[in-house]
């Protein structure tokens, strides 16, 4: 690694944004791989080939290796569950391949008695009881083109990948609760307070290859709301969601939910790995980059509030009956969930909430679909926002500026888009409209000059 | 009741507010005490002879009767710890004069084996182990003063009190997890979910006279964060912050936290009861007020996270070196703790993080005090915001609109003051205050025109 010289990652925070998030290719990762050989040199093509067969053909692809990619916004939220094919992947490295007969799982530091555990033995239900449980799981860099678009953020090995509002889903997954592993384990020993986690993915930082790790507080997993997941909707994990065994840690970032995990350690602080210690922070807005530690950060562990307009879509022009019909999401972090959903069709200032029955079903642990028709009168440009009130009456600010941090991760401000209203109930616009349809001319886009002259 | 008549409650949030919170006496609710008569007809002087003798004679009285006082600014957040005589008092009703020898509590409802214990019962630390814990409670009326300046809210029978943001107080107090007084009791019966907490304080609606009636989850108790205590800051409970003894619901609104305890009773669903079921909701800000049922209302149980400033006041005139001394609280409900306390001097748009020594300790269920000089260059009226980020990144919308609604609950948005700046950096203006002090005049207060002739 050190004998090589790698090209800078190339710039897409300074310059325009394209309308569909940047496709990036992760350039230096590739040769990463191939500089250290070996199993690794060929892992960008390997991975490349399970990404194609493993999720759907109208992925965004945000960055090609380590793979990140999202949904489209027709298919977000098309379902309250999201299909295996449709679940945004934000890897780390290339996809492991393991195989299900040969993975074991090793738990071992400050837990009573280390062991080492097959699939097999989280599988006896003897001994641990089965789990079903739906689970949304969200990046902390969902929405983050909102941030780019307004300042650009810090430069980092890993590329901060340009995610629009898709990098979030929701499963069904079956599993055990780690708390019933650790137990069975004999429980924590003295001073273990904290677990790490171990997966197999290869993960990069100052020209130094190691796993990717994280941790959790052992209070959380205590709580039963750390599991050991081996299905997603029915079926076997699929490789580029961690398989065989991944975990889920619930309410918290998905940068906590390992996949691929191989190894289990019980410390008494969090884990000094490169993901948690150096990763994943809150930085203060208006303290200068360089003269931020990675302690004066905050670790993200809980996400808050937040909540995205599926559709309409950004720039459109709406044709409409006095409401324009809006689609979305909305979820909180840490086991609170949405209990209101509200759109404003002027800037923020009224707001009119989604009819609970309109919303999909309140879950812990999970986000709620939903979509209503807002009243707008007017024409012309406008803005829709939408906000969401958790059960803690928590709620989203209302500008951007205000969620914009060094990371660019975690935007919970309002999403807002940018909407051309034309409102056939006013008189006028249905006389226009049935003109341009005589004149076989559509209204639409609106920027193109008239080819007839209009006549009054 | 029926056949008397009583005066409407005075209108006071659509004049002018006065500067300090305005003094309501309660005349409906004293009147009603003596339309029933017996024990209830001298509870109102009762009661007011008891709040002399136990809180600080610069309480601000904001409704007289039943009794609701806050510290003034310049005391509630002066230590990390409320002296019992400072803390805020929200009561529905008067002080029930309770003997502590004579007192016991009946468990009863859907648990298995229902109990009434004495408070030795409770106090033997052989069945209930002994718990000391630093908790905030808050009202969700905190800063009601805010919404009321902006519009007025719903009137109910009982007077919203027009709150500053001293409706918050932290204590140490003794006692015991509710958990294992129902376990005592052969735990919940089959469909029991909820506990329904009832205080001996009188409580009235629509002519009707019960006792002050809530009710919490099981899983909350189930998670030890429902705790009976009998101690305060090391002193029995004060009569009027419950004594015997009180419930506290860890991070719920103050409301949940019942006082004068005397019944628990296991329910299948949250209780029927009005002060659970038709107060302390959140409403939809732009449905008429007349068009929603209680139904339509979130209710309030955990707090959002907020935050306020205790000094420097509202329309102070301030004389400084460049930067503004502040000082104030930051609290987040469910559990969760302020990471980052900001202020900014600039109407909301650049912030300064209060550094991590100038917090008090970081505490579950506790408040943390802070204070910090924030960079003030410029001069004239300016705006001082504070904002507070909890650990699950959730954070306050800027203006108090967001906030609105027809209860006047839950005024989370940023705590704004309006401040007249005075840079004594500038040389101008310490060449300004010299002159004035030269001829034996105060700059201050500013609105006062000025006895002597300028010469330049």
């Amino acid at each position: 690694m050190v004998s090589n010289t790698f090209p800078p990652p190339p710039e897409y925070q300074l310059g325009p944004i394209p309308l569909t998030n940047p496709v990036l290719e992760g350039v230096r990762w590739k040769l990463w791989h191939k500089a250290i050989g070996g199993p690794l040199s060929d892992l960008p093509e390997k991975s490349w080939a399970i990404i194609q067969k493993e999720k759907h053909k109208q992925m965004l692809h945000l960055l090609e290796f380590p793979y990140n990619g999202e949904p489209p916004k027709s298919l977000t939220t098309a379902k309250v569950i999201t299909p295996n094919s449709l679940h945004y992947v934000r890897n780390h490295g290339g996809i492991p391949d393991i195989e299900k007969e040969k993975w074991d799982l090793q738990i071992d530091g400050l837990v009573n008695n280390p062991k080492t555990l097959t699939l097999k033995d989280l599988q006896n239900e003897a001994i641990f009881p089965r789990i079903k449980k739906t689970v949304t799981i969200q990046c902390s860099g969902t929405r983050r083109m909102e941030q780019i678009a307004l300042y650009a953020g810090e430069g980092d090995e890993m590329i901060n990948a340009p995610w629009a509002e898709g990098a979030i889903g929701t499963a069904e997954y079956v599993g055990i609760s780690l708390k019933k592993v650790i137990k069975h384990c004999g429980g924590m020993a003295d001073g273990g307070k904290h677990l790490e986690l171990s997966g197999a993915d290869s993960y990069f930082k100052h020209n130094e290859l190691m796993n990717y790790l994280v941790s959790v507080p052992w209070s959380k997993v205590k709580a039963n709301e750390v599991l050991l997941v081996w299905e997603m909707n029915g079926e076997p994990l699929p490789k580029i969601h961690g398989y065989p065994v991944r975990v889920l840690v619930l309410g918290y970032i998905g940068a906590r939910s390992v996949k691929w995990l191989y190894r289990i350690t019980g410390l008494s602080k969090p884990s000094r790995a490169p993901v948690q210690s150096k990763e994943y922070l809150y930085f203060n807005q208006q303290i200068g980059k360089h003269n931020q530690l990675p302690t004066d950060g905050i670790q993200i562990q809980e996400m808050p509030v937040s909540s995205a307009l599926m559709s309409p879509w950004n720039k459109q022009v709406v044709i409409h009956n006095g409401a324009i019909h809006c689609k979305g999401w909305a979820y909180s972090g840490g086991g609170r969930w949405p209990e209101r959903v509200e759109l404003s069709a002027d800037g923020g200032f009224s707001w009119y909430a989604v009819p609970p029955e309109k919303m999909s079903e309140k879950k812990k642990f999970a986000w709620r679909t939903w979509e209503h028709a807002v009243p707008v009168e007017v024409e012309g440009w406008i803005e829709i926002l939408v906000r969401c009130w958790d059960n803690s009456l928590n709620t989203q600010p209302l500008e951007v500026r205000t969620s914009w941090n060094w990371g660019l991760h975690i935007t919970q401000s309002c999403h807002r888009i940018r909407i051309y209203s034309i409102n056939k109930k006013r008189k006028a616009t249905s006389d226009r409209l049935e003109l341009f349809e005589k004149h076989g001319e559509p209204l639409v886009p609106i920027t193109r000059p008239i080819d007839f002259a209009i006549v009054i």
